[in-house]
């Protein structure tokens, strides 16, 4: 088994797990990490640790990098190949939600670049795979990026979640929110890279994330036709110390860009 | 059949044509109202067109007054028995979106106030109703707001929907959204305020509605135990005139206007 096909495997395994968890919500344990509404469930804990033991079977001497506990780590090799997990991305919408904005997201890199990469949206069976150069899919067919060319029509996700991270944000993007079409806030990286990915959603513009939430819906956009950048237009690498990605259609990268304050 | 069961029969009747226009949605006919991303379809043509008719016959002599053409329009006597619909409030989400992020809210008003209500989401087949003193109920289970008590864990929706309002809200709303845990922009109003009756989230932060978009909504929350006002603490009332509202699970609603700048 590949690791596109470890991906899919995965992700399908994994499903009827979530869907029993995320019907049987109201008795997860869940946890608070260092901000009050970062969370923290049983779920989470329990998909890494099984995503650990069955890459670290199939792929022995691959490093693996995650959201969780001792996993949370850069490699000491950028270039290394190295396993990214974020194991539920929107916890929060997890436990809190009337509907079920979360994903698991899995990613394989090489280079500094995630070179395979899936996001499983679990209640609603979407699976979305992209490997580079092979284009990218979801449930079997072939997705692209949308094709719109004006702010003034465009849907722009925003990450406001991290009060600190969040205000820094509005100060930056006033000029761009002020003549963006739609905005919208999801609280989950991965199902708004996906909506980037199929055209539903024109950007994504975040002030901090890490790699292993957007190592799978990165190469998905970028396979789907999409762009990727540092909000300073420069190139996004996996491993690289990075203040904020733009991912985006491709058409507005350059608009949204000159519309943000350095 | 009197008010709640017409307004619950009516939304369960509806079900089947919005989930067979949804699944089909990339052939539904969209055309663009005065802003270019507010949207208008034809499935919200009809299920409005078929709420005329059938409040029509059962209710002959009421007004009713909708999101949709010549029904967007405010009652001569605002005291008087008006039925208030919108017919998909979440348009941009219908046409666009992973998740069916949309509701169909239906409202029955009389005193200037909505005396019972319902919302629908369609494809998750949630329906929630509420009546004046009689609690709010989602597929027949009492529902509650949240009790909690402080803005740093607390989970907000705010509408940034329209260019022209978002700027505004933005510069009243700082000091809020600095302190605020965390904070959601879905789209929908009724999404919000039923996900505020079922105590997902906190409150929903809105800087120009009309009647047709939070009646429903609005009963529902009141009768989960929430609290609504005008932005400056004042009473709501559907017709009066309006700029913005806050809607909460009460523990939160003065702290909340106590950080909105007027």
């Amino acid at each position: 088994m590949n690791e596109i096909a470890f991906i899919e495997w995965f992700l399908r395994d994994i499903e009827p797990y979530v869907r029993e968890k995320y019907a049987s919500r109201a008795t997860v344990a869940v946890s608070s990490k260092e901000d009050v509404t970062d969370l923290l469930t049983e779920v989470d804990l329990s998909i890494q640790k099984r995503f650990v033991e069955q890459a670290g079977d199939r792929f022995p001497g691959d490093l693996i990098v995650g959201e969780e506990g001792e996993y949370a780590r850069y490699p000491e090799d950028p270039e290394a190949r190295v396993w990214l997990i974020d194991p539920i991305d929107g916890t929060y919408n997890f436990v809190r939600g009337l509907f079920p904005v979360f994903g698991v997201s899995i990613a394989f890199a090489a280079g500094n670049t995630a070179v395979a990469g899936g996001v499983s949206l679990p209640i609603t069976g979407d699976l979305f795979l992209a490997e580079s150069g092979g284009g990218a899919y979801r449930n079997g067919q072939r997705i692209q990026v949308s094709t719109s060319r004006r702010l003034e029509g465009a849907c722009l996700d925003v990450d406001f979640s991290s009060p600190s991270e969040r205000m820094d944000l509005f100060r930056r993007a006033e000029g761009l929110f002020g003549k963006t079409g739609q905005l919208r806030c999801r609280g989950a990286a991965v199902v708004s890279l996906c909506s980037v990915a199929t055209g539903d959603t024109e950007a994504y513009l975040h002030a901090g994330l890490t790699p292993w939430d957007f190592a799978a819906g990165e190469i998905i956009v970028k396979e789907a036709g999409g762009v990727s950048s540092r909000l300073d237009g420069s190139p996004l690498r996996l491993f690289d110390p990075c203040a904020g990605i733009l991912m985006s259609n491709g058409a507005l990268h350059q608009d949204i860009l000159d519309n943000l304050q350095p």
